[in-house]
Protein backbone atom coordinates (compact mmCIF):
# COMPACT_ATOMS: atom_id res chain seq x y z
CA UNK A 1 0.00 0.00 0.00
CA UNK A 2 0.67 3.39 -0.65
CA UNK A 3 2.68 4.52 2.41
CA UNK A 4 1.13 8.04 2.75
CA UNK A 5 -2.63 6.63 2.73
CA UNK A 6 -1.91 4.30 6.04
CA UNK A 7 -2.05 6.93 8.76
CA UNK A 8 -5.54 8.52 6.82
CA UNK A 9 -6.90 4.83 6.89
CA UNK A 10 -6.26 4.53 10.51
CA UNK A 11 -8.52 6.89 10.99
CA UNK A 12 -11.36 6.25 9.49
CA UNK A 13 -11.56 3.44 11.95
CA UNK A 14 -13.48 3.17 15.17
CA UNK A 15 -11.05 3.49 17.97
CA UNK A 16 -13.20 3.60 20.73
CA UNK A 17 -11.20 1.01 22.87
CA UNK A 18 -8.32 4.39 23.66
CA UNK A 19 -11.36 5.82 25.90
CA UNK A 20 -10.08 2.58 28.57
CA UNK A 21 -6.88 4.73 29.35
CA UNK A 22 -8.31 8.30 28.31
CA UNK A 23 -10.53 10.48 30.87
CA UNK A 24 -13.02 12.45 28.82
CA UNK A 25 -13.43 16.31 29.74
CA UNK A 26 -17.10 15.24 30.21
CA UNK A 27 -16.31 12.47 32.57
CA UNK A 28 -13.57 15.13 34.17
CA UNK A 29 -16.31 17.30 35.10
CA UNK A 30 -15.13 20.17 33.03
CA UNK A 31 -18.73 21.99 31.45
CA UNK A 32 -18.89 22.19 28.18
CA UNK A 33 -19.60 24.87 25.73
CA UNK A 34 -22.96 26.46 23.89
CA UNK A 35 -24.66 24.16 21.51
CA UNK A 36 -24.97 27.12 19.57
CA UNK A 37 -22.08 30.12 19.00
CA UNK A 38 -23.06 33.76 20.88
CA UNK A 39 -24.11 36.50 18.97
CA UNK A 40 -23.32 39.80 19.43
CA UNK A 41 -26.98 41.30 20.09
CA UNK A 42 -26.14 44.21 17.67
CA UNK A 43 -26.26 42.20 14.64
CA UNK A 44 -30.05 42.68 12.64
CA UNK A 45 -32.12 38.92 13.32
CA UNK A 46 -34.16 37.86 10.87
CA UNK A 47 -37.09 35.75 11.90
CA UNK A 48 -37.69 32.85 9.73
CA UNK A 49 -41.02 31.85 8.51
CA UNK A 50 -42.88 28.69 10.64
CA UNK A 51 -42.28 25.08 8.47
CA UNK A 52 -45.25 24.22 6.86
CA UNK A 53 -45.58 21.15 4.34
CA UNK A 54 -47.72 23.22 1.58
CA UNK A 55 -44.18 24.69 1.17
CA UNK A 56 -43.26 21.02 -0.77
CA UNK A 57 -44.16 20.76 -4.48
CA UNK A 58 -42.41 17.13 -4.49
CA UNK A 59 -44.20 15.34 -2.26
CA UNK A 60 -43.15 11.59 -1.95
CA UNK A 61 -40.04 10.40 -0.75
CA UNK A 62 -39.56 7.96 -2.93
CA UNK A 63 -39.61 10.20 -6.23
CA UNK A 64 -37.02 12.72 -3.70
CA UNK A 65 -34.55 9.69 -3.16
CA UNK A 66 -35.26 8.28 -6.75
CA UNK A 67 -34.50 12.15 -8.57
CA UNK A 68 -31.81 13.28 -6.05
CA UNK A 69 -29.11 14.55 -8.58
CA UNK A 70 -25.74 16.81 -7.89
CA UNK A 71 -27.23 19.77 -9.74
CA UNK A 72 -24.62 22.75 -10.71
CA UNK A 73 -26.53 24.92 -13.05
CA UNK A 74 -29.24 27.08 -11.82
CA UNK A 75 -31.59 29.53 -12.58
CA UNK A 76 -31.42 33.38 -11.54
CA UNK A 77 -34.78 32.89 -10.03
CA UNK A 78 -34.76 33.63 -5.91
CA UNK A 79 -35.87 31.24 -3.43
CA UNK A 80 -38.16 32.44 -1.11
CA UNK A 81 -37.57 32.86 3.12
CA UNK A 82 -40.29 30.24 3.10
CA UNK A 83 -37.84 27.45 1.07
CA UNK A 84 -34.57 28.54 2.85
CA UNK A 85 -36.76 28.31 6.39
CA UNK A 86 -37.51 24.93 5.10
CA UNK A 87 -34.03 23.75 3.98
CA UNK A 88 -31.96 25.52 7.09
CA UNK A 89 -35.00 23.37 9.24
CA UNK A 90 -34.08 19.89 8.02
CA UNK A 91 -30.26 20.31 7.97
CA UNK A 92 -30.45 21.90 11.58
CA UNK A 93 -33.82 22.09 12.63
CA UNK A 94 -34.31 21.63 16.64
CA UNK A 95 -36.84 19.24 17.61
CA UNK A 96 -36.03 18.43 21.15
CA UNK A 97 -33.72 19.98 23.47
CA UNK A 98 -32.68 17.28 26.23
CA UNK A 99 -30.69 17.35 29.55
CA UNK A 100 -27.95 19.36 30.48
CA UNK A 101 -25.71 21.70 27.93
CA UNK A 102 -28.23 21.57 26.21
CA UNK A 103 -28.04 18.93 23.90
CA UNK A 104 -30.99 18.47 21.35
CA UNK A 105 -32.80 16.24 19.22
CA UNK A 106 -33.21 17.63 15.52
CA UNK A 107 -33.71 16.83 11.90
CA UNK A 108 -30.28 14.86 11.79
CA UNK A 109 -28.86 12.45 14.02
CA UNK A 110 -25.07 13.36 15.76
CA UNK A 111 -23.49 10.68 17.50
CA UNK A 112 -23.89 11.87 21.25
CA UNK A 113 -26.29 14.74 20.37
CA UNK A 114 -23.31 16.72 20.22
CA UNK A 115 -24.19 18.65 16.95
CA UNK A 116 -21.05 20.10 16.67
CA UNK A 117 -21.94 22.70 13.48
CA UNK A 118 -22.84 26.02 12.47
CA UNK A 119 -24.58 27.00 9.60
CA UNK A 120 -23.48 29.81 7.67
CA UNK A 121 -24.90 31.47 4.58
CA UNK A 122 -23.84 32.98 0.92
CA UNK A 123 -27.07 34.42 0.37
CA UNK A 124 -27.12 35.95 -3.28
CA UNK A 125 -30.62 35.76 -4.49
CA UNK A 126 -33.51 34.92 -1.34
CA UNK A 127 -36.76 37.02 -1.54
CA UNK A 128 -36.50 40.30 1.00
CA UNK A 129 -32.97 39.39 1.87
CA UNK A 130 -30.13 41.78 1.43
CA UNK A 131 -27.03 39.53 -0.18
CA UNK A 132 -24.40 38.71 2.40
CA UNK A 133 -23.07 36.58 5.09
CA UNK A 134 -25.80 34.96 7.51
CA UNK A 135 -25.97 32.54 10.21
CA UNK A 136 -28.45 30.39 10.64
CA UNK A 137 -29.59 29.89 14.97
CA UNK A 138 -31.31 26.73 15.07
CA UNK A 139 -31.96 26.51 18.69
CA UNK A 140 -34.55 29.95 17.40
CA UNK A 141 -34.65 29.47 14.40
CA UNK A 142 -33.80 32.55 12.98
CA UNK A 143 -31.30 33.73 10.67
CA UNK A 144 -28.48 36.79 11.97
CA UNK A 145 -27.13 38.85 9.48
CA UNK A 146 -23.36 39.29 9.90
CA UNK A 147 -21.62 40.84 6.97
CA UNK A 148 -22.37 42.79 3.52
CA UNK A 149 -19.50 41.51 2.47
CA UNK A 150 -18.25 43.47 -0.20
CA UNK A 151 -17.70 41.60 -3.69
CA UNK A 152 -19.02 38.45 -2.27
CA UNK A 153 -19.93 36.86 -5.48
CA UNK A 154 -15.68 36.92 -6.63
CA UNK A 155 -15.18 35.82 -2.95
CA UNK A 156 -17.09 32.95 -3.07
CA UNK A 157 -15.71 31.83 -6.46
CA UNK A 158 -12.26 32.29 -5.06
CA UNK A 159 -13.19 30.04 -2.26
CA UNK A 160 -14.10 27.13 -4.06
CA UNK A 161 -10.88 26.50 -6.77
CA UNK A 162 -10.22 23.09 -8.28
CA UNK A 163 -14.09 22.95 -8.30
CA UNK A 164 -15.08 22.96 -11.97
CA UNK A 165 -18.31 21.62 -10.68
CA UNK A 166 -19.72 24.67 -8.35
CA UNK A 167 -21.65 27.28 -10.78
CA UNK A 168 -20.33 30.65 -11.06
CA UNK A 169 -22.19 31.86 -8.41
CA UNK A 170 -22.19 35.80 -9.18
CA UNK A 171 -24.79 34.37 -12.27
CA UNK A 172 -26.53 31.13 -11.20
CA UNK A 173 -25.94 30.22 -7.44
CA UNK A 174 -28.95 31.57 -5.02
CA UNK A 175 -27.49 30.32 -1.46
CA UNK A 176 -24.14 28.60 -0.61
CA UNK A 177 -24.08 26.99 2.65
CA UNK A 178 -20.99 26.99 4.34
CA UNK A 179 -20.83 24.64 8.02
CA UNK A 180 -18.30 25.19 10.35
CA UNK A 181 -17.48 22.49 13.45
CA UNK A 182 -16.65 23.40 16.91
CA UNK A 183 -15.12 20.55 17.43
CA UNK A 184 -15.14 20.65 21.06
CA UNK A 185 -18.67 20.02 21.10
CA UNK A 186 -17.96 16.70 20.25
CA UNK A 187 -14.55 16.36 21.55
CA UNK A 188 -15.94 16.92 25.49
CA UNK A 189 -17.65 13.53 25.33
CA UNK A 190 -15.69 11.56 22.81
CA UNK A 191 -12.37 12.74 23.20
CA UNK A 192 -10.08 11.65 20.32
CA UNK A 193 -12.70 9.41 18.98
CA UNK A 194 -14.93 12.88 17.84
CA UNK A 195 -13.11 13.53 14.76
CA UNK A 196 -14.89 10.61 12.61
CA UNK A 197 -18.18 10.98 13.67
CA UNK A 198 -18.17 14.71 13.05
CA UNK A 199 -17.22 13.68 9.44
CA UNK A 200 -19.71 11.11 9.23
CA UNK A 201 -22.31 13.65 10.73
CA UNK A 202 -21.80 16.40 8.22
CA UNK A 203 -22.67 13.90 5.56
CA UNK A 204 -26.07 13.09 7.11
CA UNK A 205 -26.97 16.95 7.56
CA UNK A 206 -25.32 17.51 3.88
CA UNK A 207 -27.84 14.42 2.52
CA UNK A 208 -31.15 16.13 4.06
CA UNK A 209 -29.85 19.31 2.07
CA UNK A 210 -30.45 16.89 -1.09
CA UNK A 211 -33.47 15.38 0.02
CA UNK A 212 -35.34 18.67 0.80
CA UNK A 213 -33.95 20.61 -1.98
CA UNK A 214 -35.64 17.90 -4.26
CA UNK A 215 -38.80 17.71 -2.23
CA UNK A 216 -38.64 22.56 -2.66
CA UNK A 217 -37.38 21.37 -6.83
CA UNK A 218 -34.49 23.12 -5.69
CA UNK A 219 -30.21 21.73 -6.49
CA UNK A 220 -27.97 21.36 -4.59
CA UNK A 221 -23.94 19.82 -5.10
CA UNK A 222 -22.13 19.49 -2.11
CA UNK A 223 -18.49 20.87 -2.14
CA UNK A 224 -15.90 19.13 -0.77
CA UNK A 225 -12.95 21.00 -2.37
CA UNK A 226 -12.67 24.73 -0.99
CA UNK A 227 -9.74 27.14 0.08
CA UNK A 228 -9.55 26.57 3.78
CA UNK A 229 -7.96 29.81 4.95
CA UNK A 230 -9.51 32.16 2.50
CA UNK A 231 -13.45 30.84 3.50
CA UNK A 232 -12.83 30.63 7.14
CA UNK A 233 -11.35 34.15 7.22
CA UNK A 234 -13.69 35.19 4.73
CA UNK A 235 -16.25 33.99 8.00
CA UNK A 236 -14.20 35.47 10.74
CA UNK A 237 -13.63 31.93 11.85
CA UNK A 238 -10.00 30.99 13.63
CA UNK A 239 -9.10 28.33 11.43
CA UNK A 240 -8.78 25.94 15.12
CA UNK A 241 -11.22 25.79 17.15
CA UNK A 242 -13.63 26.46 14.14
CA UNK A 243 -13.43 26.16 10.80
CA UNK A 244 -15.54 25.52 7.49
CA UNK A 245 -15.76 21.31 6.97
CA UNK A 246 -18.18 20.96 4.05
CA UNK A 247 -20.23 23.55 1.81
CA UNK A 248 -23.22 23.09 -0.67
CA UNK A 249 -24.68 25.41 -3.15
CA UNK A 250 -28.25 26.06 -3.67
CA UNK A 251 -30.61 27.12 -6.29
CA UNK A 252 -33.43 27.20 -8.48
CA UNK B 1 -6.25 23.38 22.97
CA UNK B 2 -5.62 20.00 24.28
CA UNK B 3 -2.26 18.76 22.60
CA UNK B 4 -4.17 15.65 21.25
CA UNK B 5 -6.88 16.95 19.01
CA UNK B 6 -4.66 19.15 17.13
CA UNK B 7 -3.63 16.29 14.45
CA UNK B 8 -7.06 15.31 14.85
CA UNK B 9 -8.99 18.42 13.85
CA UNK B 10 -6.46 18.87 10.62
CA UNK B 11 -7.88 15.95 9.05
CA UNK B 12 -11.30 17.83 9.34
CA UNK B 13 -9.63 19.96 7.17
CA UNK B 14 -10.27 20.29 2.90
CA UNK B 15 -6.04 20.10 1.95
CA UNK B 16 -6.87 20.06 -1.67
CA UNK B 17 -3.91 22.22 -2.49
CA UNK B 18 -1.64 19.08 -1.39
CA UNK B 19 -2.66 17.43 -4.71
CA UNK B 20 -0.30 20.29 -6.33
CA UNK B 21 2.67 18.51 -5.39
CA UNK B 22 0.96 14.90 -5.72
CA UNK B 23 0.37 12.80 -8.71
CA UNK B 24 -2.75 10.91 -7.68
CA UNK B 25 -2.95 6.97 -9.23
CA UNK B 26 -5.34 8.02 -11.88
CA UNK B 27 -2.86 10.82 -13.24
CA UNK B 28 -0.10 8.60 -13.52
CA UNK B 29 -2.49 6.06 -15.92
CA UNK B 30 -2.21 3.51 -13.09
CA UNK B 31 -6.07 2.02 -13.30
CA UNK B 32 -8.37 1.64 -11.09
CA UNK B 33 -9.98 -1.21 -9.22
CA UNK B 34 -13.73 -2.58 -9.59
CA UNK B 35 -16.94 -0.51 -8.22
CA UNK B 36 -18.44 -3.61 -6.91
CA UNK B 37 -16.13 -6.45 -5.08
CA UNK B 38 -15.48 -9.60 -7.26
CA UNK B 39 -17.74 -12.50 -5.76
CA UNK B 40 -17.31 -16.22 -5.92
CA UNK B 41 -19.13 -17.30 -8.18
CA UNK B 42 -20.32 -20.86 -6.30
CA UNK B 43 -21.99 -17.98 -3.52
CA UNK B 44 -26.02 -18.20 -3.74
CA UNK B 45 -27.17 -15.13 -5.40
CA UNK B 46 -30.54 -13.93 -4.48
CA UNK B 47 -32.75 -11.40 -6.58
CA UNK B 48 -33.77 -8.80 -5.18
CA UNK B 49 -37.55 -7.56 -5.75
CA UNK B 50 -38.01 -4.31 -7.88
CA UNK B 51 -38.07 -1.04 -6.36
CA UNK B 52 -42.23 -0.07 -6.10
CA UNK B 53 -43.73 3.09 -4.70
CA UNK B 54 -46.38 1.44 -3.42
CA UNK B 55 -43.36 -0.15 -0.86
CA UNK B 56 -44.11 3.41 1.00
CA UNK B 57 -46.62 3.65 3.78
CA UNK B 58 -45.56 6.94 4.98
CA UNK B 59 -45.50 9.21 1.73
CA UNK B 60 -44.93 12.72 2.12
CA UNK B 61 -41.20 13.58 2.57
CA UNK B 62 -41.70 16.53 5.41
CA UNK B 63 -43.72 13.71 7.51
CA UNK B 64 -40.30 11.58 7.21
CA UNK B 65 -37.70 14.39 7.16
CA UNK B 66 -39.77 15.89 10.59
CA UNK B 67 -40.15 12.26 12.07
CA UNK B 68 -37.26 10.77 11.94
CA UNK B 69 -35.06 9.26 14.94
CA UNK B 70 -32.67 7.24 16.18
CA UNK B 71 -35.16 3.76 16.74
CA UNK B 72 -33.00 1.72 19.10
CA UNK B 73 -36.14 -1.08 20.41
CA UNK B 74 -37.74 -2.81 17.77
CA UNK B 75 -40.49 -5.13 17.31
CA UNK B 76 -40.25 -9.18 16.52
CA UNK B 77 -41.98 -8.67 13.23
CA UNK B 78 -40.30 -9.72 9.35
CA UNK B 79 -38.54 -6.97 7.03
CA UNK B 80 -40.13 -8.40 3.75
CA UNK B 81 -37.57 -8.62 0.90
CA UNK B 82 -39.44 -6.16 -1.01
CA UNK B 83 -38.53 -3.35 2.51
CA UNK B 84 -35.32 -4.62 1.94
CA UNK B 85 -34.91 -4.26 -1.47
CA UNK B 86 -36.06 -0.59 -1.13
CA UNK B 87 -33.53 0.42 1.82
CA UNK B 88 -30.50 -1.12 0.01
CA UNK B 89 -31.98 0.73 -3.33
CA UNK B 90 -32.71 3.87 -0.97
CA UNK B 91 -28.59 4.00 0.30
CA UNK B 92 -26.83 2.28 -2.38
CA UNK B 93 -29.08 1.68 -5.13
CA UNK B 94 -27.19 2.80 -9.09
CA UNK B 95 -29.00 4.68 -11.03
CA UNK B 96 -26.24 4.98 -13.85
CA UNK B 97 -23.35 4.17 -15.00
CA UNK B 98 -21.08 6.25 -16.08
CA UNK B 99 -17.67 6.58 -17.70
CA UNK B 100 -14.92 3.84 -17.60
CA UNK B 101 -14.06 1.80 -14.58
CA UNK B 102 -17.03 2.01 -14.44
CA UNK B 103 -18.02 5.40 -12.27
CA UNK B 104 -21.99 5.26 -11.24
CA UNK B 105 -24.47 8.07 -10.18
CA UNK B 106 -26.43 6.39 -7.42
CA UNK B 107 -29.30 7.28 -4.58
CA UNK B 108 -26.52 8.74 -2.28
CA UNK B 109 -23.88 11.17 -3.75
CA UNK B 110 -20.28 10.47 -3.72
CA UNK B 111 -17.32 12.78 -4.62
CA UNK B 112 -15.82 11.59 -7.80
CA UNK B 113 -18.65 8.94 -8.17
CA UNK B 114 -16.16 7.00 -6.36
CA UNK B 115 -18.71 5.28 -3.88
CA UNK B 116 -15.74 3.79 -2.21
CA UNK B 117 -18.30 1.52 0.01
CA UNK B 118 -19.75 -2.51 0.27
CA UNK B 119 -22.86 -3.05 2.45
CA UNK B 120 -22.88 -6.03 4.69
CA UNK B 121 -26.13 -7.49 6.17
CA UNK B 122 -26.26 -9.36 9.05
CA UNK B 123 -30.10 -10.83 8.57
CA UNK B 124 -31.71 -11.55 11.28
CA UNK B 125 -35.94 -11.89 10.56
CA UNK B 126 -36.39 -11.08 7.09
CA UNK B 127 -39.11 -12.99 4.92
CA UNK B 128 -37.63 -15.67 2.41
CA UNK B 129 -34.33 -15.32 4.10
CA UNK B 130 -32.38 -17.47 6.22
CA UNK B 131 -30.49 -15.74 9.03
CA UNK B 132 -26.82 -15.12 8.12
CA UNK B 133 -24.37 -12.61 6.66
CA UNK B 134 -25.08 -11.17 3.13
CA UNK B 135 -23.71 -8.24 0.67
CA UNK B 136 -25.34 -6.32 -1.41
CA UNK B 137 -24.63 -6.21 -5.45
CA UNK B 138 -25.38 -2.35 -6.05
CA UNK B 139 -24.44 -3.30 -9.82
CA UNK B 140 -27.25 -5.73 -10.46
CA UNK B 141 -29.32 -5.24 -7.11
CA UNK B 142 -29.07 -8.60 -5.61
CA UNK B 143 -28.06 -9.82 -2.67
CA UNK B 144 -25.31 -12.74 -2.24
CA UNK B 145 -25.21 -15.25 0.66
CA UNK B 146 -21.73 -15.29 2.09
CA UNK B 147 -22.16 -16.96 5.69
CA UNK B 148 -24.50 -18.71 8.10
CA UNK B 149 -22.48 -17.47 10.71
CA UNK B 150 -23.45 -19.83 14.00
CA UNK B 151 -23.81 -17.87 16.46
CA UNK B 152 -24.24 -15.03 14.72
CA UNK B 153 -26.62 -12.65 17.54
CA UNK B 154 -24.04 -12.77 20.05
CA UNK B 155 -21.05 -12.22 17.44
CA UNK B 156 -23.33 -9.23 16.94
CA UNK B 157 -23.61 -8.18 19.94
CA UNK B 158 -19.76 -8.70 21.05
CA UNK B 159 -18.98 -6.36 17.55
CA UNK B 160 -21.16 -3.39 19.30
CA UNK B 161 -19.97 -3.09 22.85
CA UNK B 162 -19.89 -0.34 24.98
CA UNK B 163 -23.32 1.02 22.75
CA UNK B 164 -25.72 0.91 25.43
CA UNK B 165 -28.15 2.32 22.40
CA UNK B 166 -28.00 -1.06 20.10
CA UNK B 167 -30.47 -3.37 20.61
CA UNK B 168 -29.62 -6.59 21.20
CA UNK B 169 -30.02 -8.09 18.02
CA UNK B 170 -31.31 -11.73 19.14
CA UNK B 171 -34.12 -10.32 20.26
CA UNK B 172 -35.29 -7.19 18.40
CA UNK B 173 -33.46 -5.95 15.56
CA UNK B 174 -34.23 -7.19 12.04
CA UNK B 175 -31.17 -6.48 10.39
CA UNK B 176 -27.41 -4.77 10.70
CA UNK B 177 -25.91 -2.96 8.22
CA UNK B 178 -22.02 -2.73 7.99
CA UNK B 179 -20.97 -0.43 5.75
CA UNK B 180 -17.22 -1.42 4.37
CA UNK B 181 -14.83 1.33 3.00
CA UNK B 182 -12.27 0.23 0.33
CA UNK B 183 -10.13 3.34 0.15
CA UNK B 184 -8.50 2.69 -2.75
CA UNK B 185 -11.53 3.35 -4.89
CA UNK B 186 -10.96 6.86 -3.72
CA UNK B 187 -7.84 7.27 -3.48
CA UNK B 188 -7.03 6.12 -7.05
CA UNK B 189 -8.60 10.07 -7.72
CA UNK B 190 -7.94 11.94 -4.72
CA UNK B 191 -5.02 10.41 -2.95
CA UNK B 192 -4.73 11.52 0.70
CA UNK B 193 -7.44 13.63 0.53
CA UNK B 194 -9.76 11.07 -0.07
CA UNK B 195 -10.20 10.27 3.34
CA UNK B 196 -12.42 13.09 4.59
CA UNK B 197 -14.38 12.66 1.28
CA UNK B 198 -14.91 8.76 2.58
CA UNK B 199 -16.54 9.84 6.01
CA UNK B 200 -18.77 12.34 4.75
CA UNK B 201 -19.78 9.82 1.77
CA UNK B 202 -20.88 7.26 4.39
CA UNK B 203 -22.67 9.93 6.44
CA UNK B 204 -24.78 10.93 2.97
CA UNK B 205 -25.27 7.09 3.09
CA UNK B 206 -26.78 6.21 6.41
CA UNK B 207 -28.97 9.76 6.10
CA UNK B 208 -30.99 8.04 3.27
CA UNK B 209 -31.30 4.71 5.34
CA UNK B 210 -32.88 6.59 8.23
CA UNK B 211 -35.29 8.72 5.52
CA UNK B 212 -36.10 5.36 3.88
CA UNK B 213 -36.56 3.47 6.97
CA UNK B 214 -39.46 6.05 8.46
CA UNK B 215 -41.17 6.02 4.76
CA UNK B 216 -42.16 2.50 5.13
CA UNK B 217 -42.31 2.78 9.10
CA UNK B 218 -39.52 1.15 10.21
CA UNK B 219 -36.75 2.43 12.99
CA UNK B 220 -32.95 2.46 12.71
CA UNK B 221 -30.43 3.59 14.74
CA UNK B 222 -26.68 4.29 13.54
CA UNK B 223 -23.82 2.22 14.99
CA UNK B 224 -20.56 4.07 15.43
CA UNK B 225 -18.94 2.27 18.18
CA UNK B 226 -17.80 -0.49 17.08
CA UNK B 227 -15.15 -3.32 17.80
CA UNK B 228 -13.46 -2.74 14.47
CA UNK B 229 -11.04 -5.98 14.57
CA UNK B 230 -13.61 -8.26 15.42
CA UNK B 231 -16.12 -7.14 12.93
CA UNK B 232 -13.85 -6.90 10.31
CA UNK B 233 -12.73 -10.47 11.19
CA UNK B 234 -16.63 -11.53 11.18
CA UNK B 235 -17.12 -10.52 8.03
CA UNK B 236 -13.82 -11.76 6.40
CA UNK B 237 -12.02 -8.00 5.45
CA UNK B 238 -8.71 -7.76 6.08
CA UNK B 239 -8.58 -4.42 7.77
CA UNK B 240 -6.50 -2.76 5.78
CA UNK B 241 -7.67 -2.52 2.12
CA UNK B 242 -11.21 -2.98 3.38
CA UNK B 243 -12.91 -2.37 6.70
CA UNK B 244 -16.23 -1.72 8.18
CA UNK B 245 -16.41 2.26 8.62
CA UNK B 246 -20.06 2.47 9.85
CA UNK B 247 -23.18 0.36 10.90
CA UNK B 248 -26.38 0.55 11.59
CA UNK B 249 -29.42 -1.50 12.80
CA UNK B 250 -32.81 -1.72 11.60
CA UNK B 251 -36.50 -3.09 13.07
CA UNK B 252 -39.57 -2.93 12.55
Amino acid sequence: MNERFKTNREFLKANFQVLDDIKTDIQKGIPGIPPQKKYDKDLKVIELPEIKKDIISKHNVFDCLKDRRSVRKYSCENLTLEELSFLLWSTQGVHKIIGNGPASLRTVPSGGASHPFETYLFINRVDSLEQGVYRYLPFEHKLIFIDKLNDMENKVDLATPRQPFVPNFASKGAVIFAWSAIPYRAEWKFDITAHKKILIDIGHVCQNLYIACEAIKCGTCAIGIYNQEFIDKLLGLDGENEFVVYMASVGK
